[in-house]
């Protein structure tokens, strides 16, 4: 076996113990570790000017850039969270469920940590430090890798919570519960450690989560796709199908949760298209209208392909169909499972809407964009998911949590409760 | 694409409706199963018959045959089962959290079914009558593959099952949340259907699970290997280490759950191995131990492949360690996470082995064999898994469940809380 998998091994190890850490310890981590930032702050800021000019140098987009930009705001507000994530109760040790199988006999259902966390996340280096410090509260590893365009700041952070957790953790813990993987092609091989990793959390570009949810056998938390719709049923609100069509659309056009697809009931098509098409051609919008469309007002007309297709950008695509029914199946054969809504006064077509659309977030009346765990009042943000297994949608601190069952005994024997004189169990709820 | 690939695409259609049928239709369906099958039951048997006498011809081995009888006895068992399921509360639609997120804008967690299970098992039919009848109750659709040897009463079972959906369900479900699979080669066509299919729920040998788990990207629900521990710690009481050894042992030899490895303490091993060999011996299990088991009674000495496989049969290894931090060392690095005792005394060497020991189930002076859903009172067992993502430990009918987050508003958009004069959320709890 090769280096990086010694060290991750060697971090699976460690993370083990991190459960026997008590929560003020935890805790008193996360409150040195802000003060560490403060007092080291023009280290960071040095490396982070180097990042910046070189991403400068290779004409990195703006966007990108202020987001790869870490200064007094972007360190004062990562201090906050590190203080709010302190004040948080611990994830950890919470009882789920317990019961009584017999006399002294003790089912005890415990959160528990995950284990070893994989985050491969985008150029923001602040969140290094946010992931970091939810992964610890949680009694998570962590092996990080950040985007190479930040690959200065965040070493001079990784450094700083391993120069905290020396001082902090046991000794047979210390700093091996984070690493941060340098390379692309560290990410290949980290794919490849099932027994070491127990969940991949990514964030980038669509491609990018597609290709690592094709290529590991490791549990992915994450959406590729955001392929999110605005159905305008026949009972709505003009005025609301509009509002919300552009809020969704254009609020933040490159988010996950804004729209691409715009269906409309047929027995409205003619009252809402003109004021819709005028406003959204005045936010700049591109319409991509199916064959009715096209035939009421002046547009491209869509082809098959764009009711699949995440645009990112200032295009909708726009179709009339017959009824709710219709609208659901189209969503469920083109969506991405990720955030869907209604506009309509109708109770029941909202209704028949929330429950046979098959998303993480199923909307009546409001604009996608609310998808998000900040807007949800989730605390932290972990990630988006759209897979229905373990967390579903906009995903807190819970998302890094599993559980365990401690069963304790006195001498007691399966044997026992077999066979003719069989003693039976006595399943008392102790909760 | 093909035959196989539209039928489930038809079925994972229907079951985006079946969330829509109410629980006194899910419910009846489930009591007229039963009926149907008592009036059927001719057909029924003669069908196991069948596969029972080419099951014989084939040499198949005696518990095999005793789990692929389906009789009197079997039909009632089962025809009860209906019945308690029938009983069961609705899994879905439950409120899991509420929050108001501002004036009229309110956000609901319900539970809601996860889509389309692949479910495949081993060769009792009487499996396919409960899988089947879970999935109704929690509206999952199904796609089965039953063991070859059990194809003829599995097709008799699954026409029944179609034939009292056809007169429940709704025209647009019919019977098309179900299907069973008669081929092999059907599989490996389904292992391929990652947008069709949310989860595959195997059963069978371990390398024939392995095999699921690394031939597909949908999320496993499951356990490969068992390799479970039993470590006797310096203050254990002698005759409870027996006593558990030995049940968790031999009381099930082929089940997932029974140990393959004993651990010994360095300060106990004199006084408890002399014991414990004997009883071991007169069940007729051989003892691989290591050097130092080795010096002190006759028997096969272990190699280091002893220590990761799972025997399945009347074999154990027996190892020395320094203390209960070497004891876990070795549960975490050559266990299967599945299910480990330690049997103490001392309470906080029994709470750091809880604590410390990275499986689903961690024991305290008790039979590993009670992990079972069964035995944990969890009513209807759908599988045991050994991952930390979605469900841990023996699952029940929770494992068959996601949720979604219903979000209804009167036209709210994003951009009002954003900005200068931003609204802000009031995240009041309503539960």
């Amino acid at each position: 076996m090769n280096r990086l998998h010694d060290e991750i091994y060697e971090l699976n190890q460690s993370q083990k113990k991190l459960s026997l850490v008590d929560t003020e310890t935890r805790n008193s981590l996360l409150l040195k570790l802000s003060a560490s930032l403060v007092e080291k702050k023009e280290e960071i800021f040095r490396a982070n000017r180097e990042d910046i000019r070189a991403a400068e140098s290779a004409n990195l987009a703006l966007p990108l850039l202020k987001r790869l930009k870490f200064d007094e705001q972007k360190l004062s507000s990562a201090c906050e969270g590190l203080r709010q994530i302190a004040s948080l109760k611990d994830p950890i040790h919470a009882v789920i469920s317990q019961k009584e199988l017999d006399d002294r006999l003790i089912l005890t259902q415990e959160s528990c940590p995950i284990g070893v966390i994989g985050m491969i996340f985008e150029s923001r280096p602040d969140a290094l430090i946010q992931i970091a410090a939810l992964c610890l509260k949680s009694c998570n590893g962590i092996v990080l890798k950040g985007g190479s365009e930040a690959l200065r700041t965040n070493m001079v952070l990784t450094d700083i919570i391993k120069d905290v957790s020396r001082s902090v953790l046991p000794e047979e813990i210390s700093d091996r519960w984070i690493t941060l993987l340098e390379s692309r092609e560290a990410v290949t091989e980290m794919l490849e450690l099932n027994k070491l990793i127990d969940l991949i959390i990514p964030r980038g570009s669509n491609s990018f989560v597609q290709y690592i949810m094709n290529n590991t056998t490791i549990p992915v938390l994450g959406h590729a796709d955001g392929i999110c719709h605005c159905y305008i049923d026949e009972y709505a609100s003009v005025e609301k199908a509009v509002r919300i069509s552009i809020d969704s659309k254009c609020q933040y056009v490159a988010a996950c949760n804004a729209i691409e697809t715009i269906l409309i009931n047929e027995r409205i098509v003619e009252r809402v298209l003109p004021d819709l098409a005028k406003v959204l051609r005045s936010a700049g919008v591109e319409i991509r209208g199916d064959k009715r469309v096209s035939s009421l007002i002046d547009c491209v007309e869509a082809v098959e392909s764009d009711w699949s297709e995440e645009y990112l950008d200032l295009i909708i695509s726009i179709k009339v169909v017959a009824d709710t029914g219709s609208a659901i199946a189209h969503i469920n054969t083109y969506g991405s499972s990720h955030t869907d809504v209604i506009v309509t006064e109708n109770r029941e077509q909202a209704e028949f809407f929330l429950e046979a659309v098959d998303s993480a977030d199923v909307y009546w009346n409001c604009s996608t964009r609310f998808a998000d765990g900040f807007r949800y009042g989730l605390g932290a943000e972990v990630g988006i998911s759209t897979h229905k297994i373990h967390a579903r949608g906009p995903v807190g601190l819970e998302g890094l949590i599993s559980y365990k069952w401690k069963l304790r005994g006195d001498g007691q024997i399966v044997a026992d409760y077999s066979g003719i004189e069989a003693k039976s169990f006595t399943h008392k709820d102790l909760l």
